[in-house]
């Protein structure tokens, strides 16, 4: 018999909570569960969403709070347990690694209690290495777990690019790779605007000054601090890719997103979960795409694999 | 020449972020401004949101901050400025009532600078306080501005009796009447699922006990404090309520809704603003639709107008 | 695993492409089969829909023509197979009979063939009839086939009577119900708008005459001819109205609209399928609600009753 | 005073209603006007319409029909107005010029008579000449009135390439230029998919066989026939199109998008209507970008304007 979708958020915090708002403005599935380790949290962004949903224009999406059993029939999961980066906090998001590792093996021993048949997709910070704990430490089918990774950093690139050429950040086509955090970069080789390749930009669209990759770069990475200090976190940016991501798999859509999963030697590399351009359909990750990089930006992917499997030794994930 | 419609919300915090992404989901406008006390805040809110819009599947709105001179050339405004109850704090919205009436003041003072032809949609508690002060002492037209009012104790009564019924919420009829707050009451003659009249209820539709009016109508109250005291806030049913009305204006739907605005007679009553099922067309309240109300209704439209009237006297609002 | 909702169209004509578009823009459903006794017809249908998805705003829906195997693994099966009725024929939905009653067994023979399992919404003209022979001949479960009935109808109550007081026709409360066709009659005990009752309408809203129930009763009914003399078909609206059912189907809604399927013993009728005010949800018709009628209604519902069963009878399908 | 966006659609016929559905699905204006040289005929799309929007789900928007005087205070107007290729008819769009010239010319005198303030999207094929004829002899202001062009060609190839690689289509990045018909080529220059170019693209996406760009080429042009032949007309595919491109406008989105409108001199041509990716924003095209093109691509362009152009001097429109 059909069973209608149903999505399972865990961790209802800022993040979480946007979550709720963007599946439901998205309508991404007829059942969505919200479970917190504050179970009150959940119980109180439930009822909330549910007081909206009288409202017109919304079909009767069911919202409800419970335990981590209500994973048993999920069709995706989103999950964002977890504490954040406070403003004021030392910059980087890998200083949480140690807190989240313990966070997230807790989740996922929950959550395999369960279920390994939803498609998981992780947000908790260092995103990286979450996503390699989870993908590799609980028999969970590869690629049907998977991190946001770069999508978000994509989309920031994006909407600087398209502020900067006065184009609609939709239209700026090309991708942030690498981790989740400092050492992402962007993949120069795969911008574009409207068939117009990067060297070509200033030529054809309206600028105030030239393109310098350098400085967009680092405001790419600095839009999340300025978000942060401005408003104590980040969370509608994030929100929306996790839907993004949730929507293509829901609709088996086959859409291209930089997505964040354990490399298994592309580029040489292993015993790290970083962000590729990646196929997202029913299965979670479809297929990987290991574009060819120039070399200054394989370089850059290789500096940010490092980085992240610094912090993972560290914490004894990897040796 | 074609003006793409503008939205100025007032006031980023958890009512205004929530109004933001709501606004976005809605596709209220093409443009919206954030514009709040603390700029920073105003920043952060529209970054973030910015980032998530260059996803696919959402069209190319601006957000931005930005001061009141962005207010001039808004056709909605949708304002939430000054604080709101916290946790832990005394279990009443008119507490706030000094407070607020001082910073809509302010805010109203802003804004009528340079404009009175936006749409003025208010949710800063004590609501009907507020709105009255803001519709009464500025100028502002008649009618267009108006507060949210019960439209999210009625979206929380369709919500319940809903539930209780296993019927979708929004094919329960009713209304929630009289102050947005502790006096607020069901009209229940006005109650109705599928064209069954209340009485009947009980007959028709599946339930785990019999309706208790006295029981729906505290609850429909209790559940403000059960949101504010599990989440620490409540953002989310309000925005939507906020947005749904914005909407209705947006597009002259003459949509009917229960809104706050100065009374001028009905009931005997004036010097006050409360709730009643209002037409809102582009003018904002287009007409007012004073239902004849049973005696016991009547009686709790008046007491809801004496709560309020007392506590905008102690502030000398009204003599 | 996970199985992405799945929609099966049965015939691709004015009603079928137009149900086809309205499915897309709801995004009722990952992927959409389009399948027509002219196979060529859903194949060009299914490709012109698949052109406008690339369009971005748009999930990658996977639109393609096939045929009656693609019913298996559907969730939602909407069926407007057969001809209807043309501009210039004697205006009666229940001339079709013969015809269609022949092409509905057709397809239920072929659907059953591969599931009982979907949801069935008809479509086919004259509804009460293939409503009753799919319903009753082919072992389908009880409520998982229904007809759209006098959804319609009552949503051109609601249109007609908006209009009528300058009210939002998603305001006005009530239905049509009995036959779908001409037999259809408002359930006036059921009308109101905003709270407000039947009789103080005139009250309470603009309007430029009294309201004259038989002249809307009227209009309600001739306004299909007018559709169908105007522009040659009537689409849009029986479009809309199957799409909105197969949400509350697929959202599992709970929500109340007037469809059509054998009655049990309802006012005493039985051997006919009419429309009655009937919870929607995963299982089709989860409730039906037999609303108490008032003498005069009753009196309409036996008519109905009478003259839908006359034809049926004339056809054989029932004694 | 704030006014609600208002959109005119000239030309009911089955693209002119694809145009009414969705546009009412997209939520383009809170004013729908359709306007046809049958009025009957724009009548019963009208009424049909206004029937489907008191379901749930959708703003109450206004449809109705009426005169060219509905286009005094339009926002947006789009045009479909003429007769369209019928299957087996020569296939080539450029046998309907003579006709539909006479057609855009009368359209064009009534719409100028109310108003030269709204965006102008022409569909009504030969979209070239008929652009070209709007946009040069009323006295339209520049960009304001522009072609959907190629960027429904832009679609198809998207959909195919999407297909031949199994990846979804609003991720294959590229244009179709030139002429909207026959002579339309893909500017393979600007093909890629996922940061993956064009080159690359057989060994990262699964494919069948390998890419053959005449034989895609080809089948662009042709499926226009083989939706043509299968249905009767084309309409969903052009429909999402053009509200497209008026959704770009509403919110002046400056989204990329391949449209036609007189060249003044790129590549050297001039005296015809062409497409090219433009900006488009609140003024219609806010700038065309004329890209690159490699020495092949160049060659095709100019073949596409020759063959406009001889089809313009036949019908005496230019020298």
């Amino acid at each position: 018999m059909f069973k209608p979708h149903k999505l399972a958020i865990i961790g209802l915090g800022h993040v979480g909570s946007a979550v709720l708002a963007r599946a439901i403005a998205c309508q991404l599935a007829a059942d969505i569960a919200c479970i917190d380790i504050k179970p009150e949290v959940a119980h109180g962004e439930a009822l909330d969403a549910v007081h909206s949903l009288s409202c017109s224009y919304v079909p009767g999406i069911h919202v409800h709070s419970g335990g981590f059993e209500e994973c048993r029939d999920a069709d995706v999961i989103i999950c964002d347990a977890g504490p954040s980066i406070l403003p004021g906090q030392k910059m980087d998001r890998l200083t949480l690694a140690k807190e989240n590792i313990a966070v997230i093996r807790e989740v996922m021993k929950n959550v395999t209690q369960y279920t390994r048949e939803a498609v998981f997709i992780m947000i908790t910070n260092p995103l990286d290495i979450t996503t390699y704990v989870a993908a590799t430490e609980f028999d969970y089918p590869a690629g049907r777990l998977f991190g946001t990774g770069t999508t978000l950093e994509t989309m920031r690139l994006k909407s600087i690019i398209g502020r900067h050429y006065h184009v609609d950040a939709a239209d700026v086509q090309g991708y942030m790779l690498g981790e989740h955090g400092n050492s992402a970069f962007p993949a120069w080789s795969t911008v574009n605007i409207g068939g117009v390749p990067l060297d070509s930009l200033d030529e054809f669209y309206d600028h105030e000054k030239a393109l310098d990759r350098q400085e967009i770069a680092q405001e790419v990475v600095n839009t999340a601090y300025d978000v942060l200090q401005s408003k104590g976190w980040t969370n509608t940016g994030i929100a929306m890719g996790a839907c993004r991501l949730a929507k293509a798999v829901l609709f088996d859509e086959h859409a291209v997103l930089p997505v964040s999963m354990p490399f298994t030697g592309e580029y040489g590399l292993k015993d790290v979960a970083l962000s590729l351009p990646s196929i997202i359909g029913k299965n979670g990750v479809e297929k990987r795409i290991p574009l060819h990089l120039p070399a200054d930006e394989l370089e850059m992917m290789k500096k940010s694999a490092e980085s992240v499997k610094s912090v993972m030794r560290a914490n004894q994930v990897i040796d």
